[in-house]
């Protein structure tokens, strides 16, 4: 990574992406500036920019990494990434948390948090785009990816929150997924949300140090159990619990190895290229679902009228087809 | 529930009502076809008759029943049906299998595999709307077991055959998740679909009889350990494993009196008001979102545009946004 040029006056499309291409640091905020903005002519420049640089993207080893407050997701993510750059990776760290603009530094809000990581020349930190919908926040975070893979990052950890329903936004866009959990079944673990078990490749204890170590490996053994009743996943792959420090270092090396065994698996295997395929493919139908339906609303007519129809339903006057029929009979453009 | 009128030529809206409200099963019968129907005229008359029968609808407890095939799904039905006859109950059942029209006969096909039930006066079995997208199936299951409730059944049953999405589906229009399971962890269970143990309110071991009675004891308890790992399906509800045996019935007054607890603290708790309007919202949603889909694709050069779109994004030729736009520009009358 070359260190950041004086700044220019004007980026041109050709600017960002020698900037990106040669991983400028600079050029490359920039550039995720660029993305995360909501201005029209932004979104046309950057999507210029991505299309441009796509052909060097898909080479990293994409990790999403969740769990509930308190789990250590800073510290893991600090130790984890220390880890990786030692043993010749650099590492972007991103983040979804679509509740940023409210709960501004709750996740990544500043880096002092992984203080030790932010430093090194190998890793590149960015906070969370703030506020917004969860789609326009998925929408940012995926091409951020892209910008940091062409970039040259080789391994991107994402951070999620968890709030709403951003765990599978963020399962949806990344290779091998890890719920960081703590010691002691049933009452703590009530924190981890519905459906989140499943959509782990592995869940690590955190905390496994000192008088917890112990518990830990009862933990990890009863998540193991728990783990056979569940459908892995990802195909081929079951899903494993292993315990580590973020504190001590202790069991951080074995992550890696169960991730790059997990790479090596699907790829031989062909998995991970259909599930690259397919999330593409989805992300697709979801951003067309969406922007067909905050089209649809953009009329006041329909807009005002959806509240009506619903409190209409809801108290049994008009079924749900009835409506929805009138709701789409209220759009004139429409057939 | 009165025994069937004579035919009549054609019958009107009022017939429609009346009938269904005095539970006469011709006209029940009628009804549900008419809601089955894919031609537009018998849509709207469909719609006008669930609207005027919105009032009768919502008194039943709404049950889904799910599990892999080779459960015993047809026979715990039966089994579990008569018993709520035989203490008072109207009960229905309906299916939802969206690949009927492939797999015509694997689900409720026929009503000879619930042959006692099927003889009850008590009962209504319905199989499940053939074929079509699972939208349309879900609008037609959901619409009969209104018609249901307003004929007077206190009970209804939703089997699915877990194909798909259906299993989520019959989630999001039912009180109560049932999953069959059978003894035997791990290998056995790795038919049970990813994130289906984290829908249901229930997991029954069936088949709890003779030499196959100490094992599925073992495996209820291994599966109570496995769900204190998950977060419950229904808030202030925790998901409870229990046996039966639906050759015996051993164990089915339980799984009755589980629900009867189950419906008294939700309705306590108002979880259950809010779970019914949450659905009925979200539905009409998806209603929306699946016809703007539709309609956006009902242009032909929309249409012939996608797969060519989508190439070039997997190609890595264009970014997904891009192309989303593209698609979206092809609609003139869109804005």
């Amino acid at each position: 990574m070359k260190p950041s040029k004086p700044k220019r006056k004007k980026l041109q499309v050709g600017d960002y992406i020698a900037g990106v291409e040669t991983g400028d640091r600079s050029v490359l905020a920039q550039a995720i500036t660029l993305v995360e903005s909501n201005a029209p002519a932004h979104l046309e420049l950057s999507q210029e920019i991505i299309s441009q640089l796509l052909p060097l993207t898909g080479n990293s080893t994409r990790i999403g990494i969740t769990g509930v407050p308190g789990v250590g997701k800073s510290t893991f993510i600090e130790t984890f990434g220390l880890h990786l750059c030692e043993h010749g990776h650099s590492v972007a760290v991103l983040a979804i948390d679509p509740s940023s603009s409210i709960s501004r530094g709750s996740i990544l809000g500043d880096k002092t948090r992984m203080e030790k990581l932010s430093r090194k020349p190998e890793c590149f930190i960015r906070a969370s785009p703030s506020g917004g919908n969860l789609g326009g926040v998925a929408r940012k975070s995926r091409e951020t990816m892209l910008l940091c893979e062409a970039a040259g990052f080789d391994v991107i950890l994402i951070e999620t929150a968890g709030v709403g329903q951003s765990e599978t936004t963020v399962r949806s866009m990344v290779d091998f997924f890890l719920l960081l959990a703590l010691t002691g079944a049933g009452d703590e673990l009530q924190g981890i949300k519905r459906g989140i078990m499943e959509l782990a490749d592995a869940v690590v204890i955190n905390k496994a140090d000192g008088d917890n170590k112990l518990k830990a490996e009862t933990t990890r053994q009863e998540y193991n159990g728990a783990l056979h009743y569940l459908h892995p996943s990802t195909d081929g792959w079951q899903t494993i619990a292993r315990t580590c420090s973020s504190l001590t270092g202790d069991g951080i090396p074995e992550i890696w190895e169960t991730i790059q065994e997990f790479s090596h698996l699907t790829e031989a295997s062909g998995v991970m290229e259909k599930r690259r395929q397919q999330q593409t493919l989805t992300w697709m139908q979801t951003l067309l679902d969406e922007e067909l339906n905050r089209r649809f609303f953009l009329n006041p007519k329909i807009k005002s009228l959806k509240p009506i129809l619903e409190n209409q339903v809801l108290n049994n006057e008009i079924s749900v087809a009835k409506a929805v029929k009138q709701l789409l009979k209220a759009a004139p453009e429409l057939k």
